[in-house]
């Protein structure tokens, strides 16, 4: 009976039927949203030849031959003139233990503080690039800058890897670097919290090759 | 007693000390490895006009105004082309019941299959872009080509985000996207696999207040 009322069929009209066995789609808008997002702590020296630290979550790998990462920041940082003076950085990748110290180092700038003594972490001066990486995590990439890339509010590093340094505690008896030893943070732009890596759910390459 | 004999003392030096208090870390070499990488789906048309989905890890955030995201492609995949072509692609986010199909999109090229109809997913015209989107993946980001950027064995294109749209059921009660209801994938480079996101950690900003 309902089916034959105008008023009804204006608003349900067959076409759009599909929506209603799935969940509808909300806009949230143009912003800066996707999943995962990772907790990246750039290691640079300032001028002075002071070890530096920032945490920067816009990046990623960016090109397999040669191999490369990006990382976005913001021309006011101070690790924006190290890089560019330096032409070298690093990322640490802190554990879920450091989340702290993780934080602290997106709040406050190294033009203020020495956030190594602060943080009571040890720099390590890099064998291979003009930059230090933080010893206490258990993760490290070593990048030589290869291109500087302007996007607007943020420049875009993009990082030739040059060595991966993994802590033998977390390494898989196979040599490989085990995420769930490694325990990294995961970041979330729009609830802005912190989240671990939870359990394994597939093998890659494999677990698609019939659907 | 042991202590005097100079052959222990060779390979026990005194400034290497501290080096027992901490893990030693082991050179992996130079390879693409950061934690964690995310698993894109990118929706692209073809020139028939054809919705096509290719699953890839190398990309993030890059800039915050415009808002935009990176996604690093090889040229001979069937997405280059069209991402060219049409200038826009966009992202959809699978969540962990998705992953085999999302492994399946790495698989296989869309120069060969129809990958939409062979999963039984539903290809959404985007609005916004000219570029499908994957109706059942709870998360999805719609960009228009901004810039491509050559960067050896693969191109790095950066998309403006237009808009971010999230299933219903996947926000939390403040309108955010819940990234324990998105339940997105991170794969790990290194061993090749898939893990979920753990248990919320911290509130950013705000842990790291004092140290």
């Amino acid at each position: 009976m309902t089916g034959s009322d105008p008023r009804l069929r204006a608003w349900t009209p067959f076409e759009n039927v599909v929506d209603f066995h799935l969940p509808m789609k909300k806009s949230l808008g143009a912003k800066t949203l996707v999943y995962p997002t990772p907790v990246f702590v750039v290691g640079t020296y300032d001028p002075q030849g002071k070890p530096n630290v920032m945490t920067a979550s816009w990046g990623g790998i960016c090109c397999s031959r040669p191999p490369c990462v990006a990382v976005s920041l913001r021309k006011a940082t101070y690790t924006h003139g190290n890089i560019v003076a330096r032409k070298a950085f690093t990322i640490s990748i802190p554990s879920e233990a450091h989340v702290r110290v993780a934080d602290h180092f997106g709040m406050v700038s190294g033009r203020d503080v020495d956030k190594f003594a602060v943080a009571k972490l040890t720099p390590v001066r890099s064998d291979l690039v003009d930059a230090p990486y933080v010893k206490e995590f258990p993760m490290v990439v070593e990048c030589r800058l290869a291109h500087t890339i302007e996007l607007g509010s943020h420049t875009q590093f993009v990082g030739a890897v040059v060595d991966v340094k993994v802590d033998e505690a977390a390494l898989a008896s196979d040599g490989t670097a085990d995420i769930q030893k490694v325990r990294p943070l995961v970041f979330t732009p729009d609830t802005q919290a912190y989240y671990g890596i939870g359990t394994f759910i597939a093998k890659a390459f494999s677990v698609g090759e019939s659907i």
